[in-house]
């Protein structure tokens, strides 16, 4: 696949006089497969468009196939289908009388010269598709893999709309030099367009706005970009969409983690007045971080259940601040009542736990039953006798076993508890406390549970409802109870300190000679790299639990989930 | 990333006369990390080579880092090792008084322009690294993620030795038109060398040696093409290295499946007469399809074992003819005395299963224990109350807890005893029957079990040793016992046609409208397709399975499985 350089222009529409242009930025929840779902809801929100008076409305990345579809790509019957949806949705919008709207759409198209797939762009109007453009730059990187599955497109091309000129560019076109963006700097556009599938990351948000200000004034234009909203498996996406004026100056920002559609007036004569006057009212869209990375974890574990038609979860609750914020998350995203806390008391756990498992059940209002394994361990070990570590395991598989008899007997996903520092170092039991279908804190370091806890405890406070998280959870020192008198202290770094060395050797990608530099001492680093490595090691011999990756909220797959890929 | 398509041309060594050049073609089997373990390797066969008077040895690509290295290539630390073991290697070699030899193997280098990671080729020789080539295509497809992790190396090179001119390519380097070869079509070679990890994919070695006859004649010169044997992770590389003369005859084969040095020599005048002469008694690498499945499927198992540090395995034997067939591979991997093989018979279990368990431990030497569940699926039972298929993987998961009581207790490796048919329809429990490390037969679907299962009998037999395989095992109706009179055929169609549907579906990515085309008739095909989407939705939810991909031997990871990335 030897990429060339010879970039094909396509100019759609005719020249005319310059008209005010108005734009609806509608960023949408998508799901991965849903051609029927996701079009019905671009029909949705272009019906709102009009009702403003828009006459663009312009949606995410790969709108109607839902992003990412992964390997689903390569299935020649579904690229042909999500073709005959993008015609059947032209035709319906102009049947309700709205053909005369320009509605930008995501979806997946076919390279017909190597008969692969293309990640594209198309433009409903008048009843048909009435322009394309392909993405150029295929990201295959971090949590991405398009060079995997996608051609590059090698047009550049430009809306003519009211007069308007508007140059078009998907996500990742933005962020490398070169490519469509170079090619439009002397097509004289009014408006840089780009439809965005990009995920949530912590610190991200700032990155994004600074790189689309610099574009702006790149190409002497303002950029309108709308960003994907909701949760595809383990990506979230935040949404956020916004425009800068061609000096880089904020227009408007859509809110983070909510459907949104928002409006946006090109104007006929210049955008420098109406930049002075609107921008100083403007925010960036980020939330601060503790309720953006809080909100992420709600809206992922929402859209997991939903896309997978979960009504409700159960899990574990020890007692403990791990269980504690996932079943707060968990009520948060789906209501207390369709909670399961299962309390599984064994001779090692203390009537503080119990204690604080029901309290936490309680405050959250969620169903709570307490099944004691310990004669459950009785039975097994009279046939077993197992010793050490093979017996704390036992105790808690048994615990894996009974919240997985509860998510088979009630349909309930099952949630994992296990948190990112803990993961990290291989502190928990494969097929015991490891098991589950979702992992909501798996990309948190306990320090950062910590954080979050106290944070969704303040915000009860600040609007007069009771704080959901008992204070004795956030307080007491961390213990798996599998022997008496056990603590996490024993086997691990203080969090404060493991938490950072982490964030060097798996964020940062740091080695040894590294984190010394980095300061840490050398007993710690050893320690340290022995039980990611070791912990790493076991992962991959018994691949179940969520992976660690070197992103907030990174992934490791190849297909979607979803239960709606029919062609 | 853009490509640019400017190539530099690079010469290695002087032009002198012509004199017939000896080359060692060392397939050897590497364990991604280990740069002492792999180093230490290309030393000792280094010297092998050196005693029958080779002047070139060659080693596969990524030698000394292992491969394929993933995500560890972006540790800057593993490469500044690497290039250091590089060096040193270089100079013990050179210590031991074979400094004149040419040693080519493969590492990880930089781009130190981008400071990305580069797949390259390095030659020492006189205490040095004397050359360098860095690939230039990179595959991003299947089980390739190359693009992900490299950037493209944009220099041609030639090895000028005793006279010989050696034009120098790195796997996909040949599998791609334009690059490297193109590049050297005018610089007059007289051998394409060429480095491989080119993954086992039943029926793909004819492919592979018919593109290197292809290239050969395209540059007018023998190809000498170097493959790495062995297992990593869940990736099985088969060796057969060969020598193809510029006509494209087979000058030379090397076995499969075994690590193996053999030497071919190019005459210094020419090749004509040579390849007449040995052409006809050199025949294709290609062990016929049965016996190459099923070495390839002990290798992967005896390496991941190695590499590892294990010793044994436990797994539990029901009777059937899947854990029969794993349980006699891992024998073959490892000798029946590490193979611990545990009969776990519930109120379900019939005496011919029991016994059918039993006969073939005794017949493969295998550890047997007999651990019923009944007892332990009534205490469960007396708390829970459980129903329906909720009760059936109960007795499923009381098993994997025993299953990896043992693996804990004895420090085994558990072995998860699933095929692809089974895989891909869901028909397994999570944290059931699905619980292992290493999944041997994964890639196998029901019908190639069977056929293997025969052949390993037949291969016995041939041998005058005992068939290890109880023949009912074979010939019986398979069953999951879970219930009364349960049979596999009251859930899935017959495996035969099952898995006629399944290569249509998931190898060949063909949609609902294409199986039609197939001649399946609609209601297998609504039942398959439901099958495997809906187990598909399940992995993804509780993701402890092997994954089922869409390549007879594919993965889904990023980074290696290993214990020894210590930088």
């Amino acid at each position: 696949m030897e990429r060339t350089q010879e970039y094909e222009h396509v100019e759609y529409g005719l020249s005319e006089e310059k008209q005010d242009l108005k734009f609806a930025l509608a960023q949408i929840d998508t799901c991965v497969g849903d051609l029927e779902g996701n079009g019905n809801k671009v029909l949705d929100y272009t019906r709102r468009a009009a009702q403003e008076g828009a006459h663009v409305v312009v949606f995410p990345e790969m709108t109607l196939t839902g992003y990412p579809i992964e390997d689903l790509a390569f299935r020649a019957t579904f690229r042909a289908a999500a073709w005959d949806k993008a015609n059947a949705l032209a035709k319906q919008i102009s049947d309700e009388g709205l053909g005369e709207l320009f509605v930008v759409v995501g979806t997946v198209g076919t390279d017909h010269e190597q008969d692969l797939p293309r990640n594209r762009m198309v433009v409903l109007h008048k009843a048909q598709v009435w322009a394309a453009y392909d993405k150029h730059f295929l990201p295959n990187y971090g949590v991405f893999d398009e060079f995997r599955i996608f051609s590059p497109g090698q047009r550049s091309v430009v809306l003519n709309i009211r007069g308007q000129r508007i140059g078009v560019t998907i996500c990742e076109d933005i962020w490398q030099d070169g490519g469509p963006v170079q090619e439009l700097l002397s097509r004289n556009i009014d408006l840089l367009l780009t439809i965005n599938g990009s995920p949530y990351e912590e610190g991200k948000g700032h990155t994004r706005i600074e790189l689309a200000q610099r574009r702006a004034q790149e190409v002497a234009a303002p950029l309108l970009y709308v960003n994907q909203v909701g949760g595809q498996d383990d990506l979230i996406f935040d949404g956020g969409s916004f425009v800068t004026s061609r000096e880089g100056q904020l227009l408007h920002c859509s809110p983070q983690f909510v459907e949104d559609v928002s409006f946006w007036t090109l104007p006929a004569n210049g955008t420098e007045e109406h930049t002075r006057l609107s921008a100083s009212k403007v925010r960036p869209p980020q939330l601060p971080s503790d309720e953006a990375a809080y909100q992420a974890c709600v809206l992922g574990l929402k859209d997991y259940m939903s896309k997978n038609h979960f009504r409700g979860v159960c899990l574990g609750l020890s007692g403990g601040i791990d269980s504690a914020l996932v079943a707060t998350m968990a009520a948060d995203a789906c209501g207390g009542e369709n909670v399961l806390g299962i309390s599984m008391p064994s001779m090692f756990s203390s009537d503080g736990s119990k204690d604080d498992a029901a309290d936490l059940a309680q405050r959250i209002g969620a169903q709570y039953v307490v099944e004691p394994i310990e004669h459950l361990f009785e039975a097994f070990q009279q046939q077993l006798h197992l010793e050490g570590v093979a017996a704390e395991n036992l105790q808690a598989r048994i615990r894996g076993v009974i919240v997985m008899a509860y998510s088979n007997a009630k349909g309930f996903l099952a949630l994992a508890t296990g948190n990112k520092s803990e993961l990290a170092c291989g502190y928990s039991t494969i097929y015991g406390d490891a098991v589950g279908g979702y992992a909501p804190i798996k990309d948190l370091l306990k320090t950062r549970v910590w954080q979050l806890s106290r944070w969704r405890n303040a915000q009860a406070k600040a609007v007069g409802e009771r704080e959901p998280i008992p204070l004795s959870s956030i307080t007491k020192a961390p213990s798996a109870e599998l022997r008496e008198g056990q603590k996490d202290s024993d086997s691990l770094p203080d969090y404060a300190l493991l938490d950072q060395v982490l964030d060097a050797y798996i964020e940062k990608a740091h080695g040894r000679a590294d984190l010394l530099a980095d300061g840490f001492d050398v007993g710690t680093i050893d320690t340290v790299m022995n039980l990611v490595d070791r912990a790493e090691w076991k992962r991959r011999q018994y691949p179940i639990g969520p992976k660690v990756t070197a992103l907030a909220f990174g992934r490791d797959r190849r297909l979607p989930i979803t239960n709606v890929f029919a062609e």
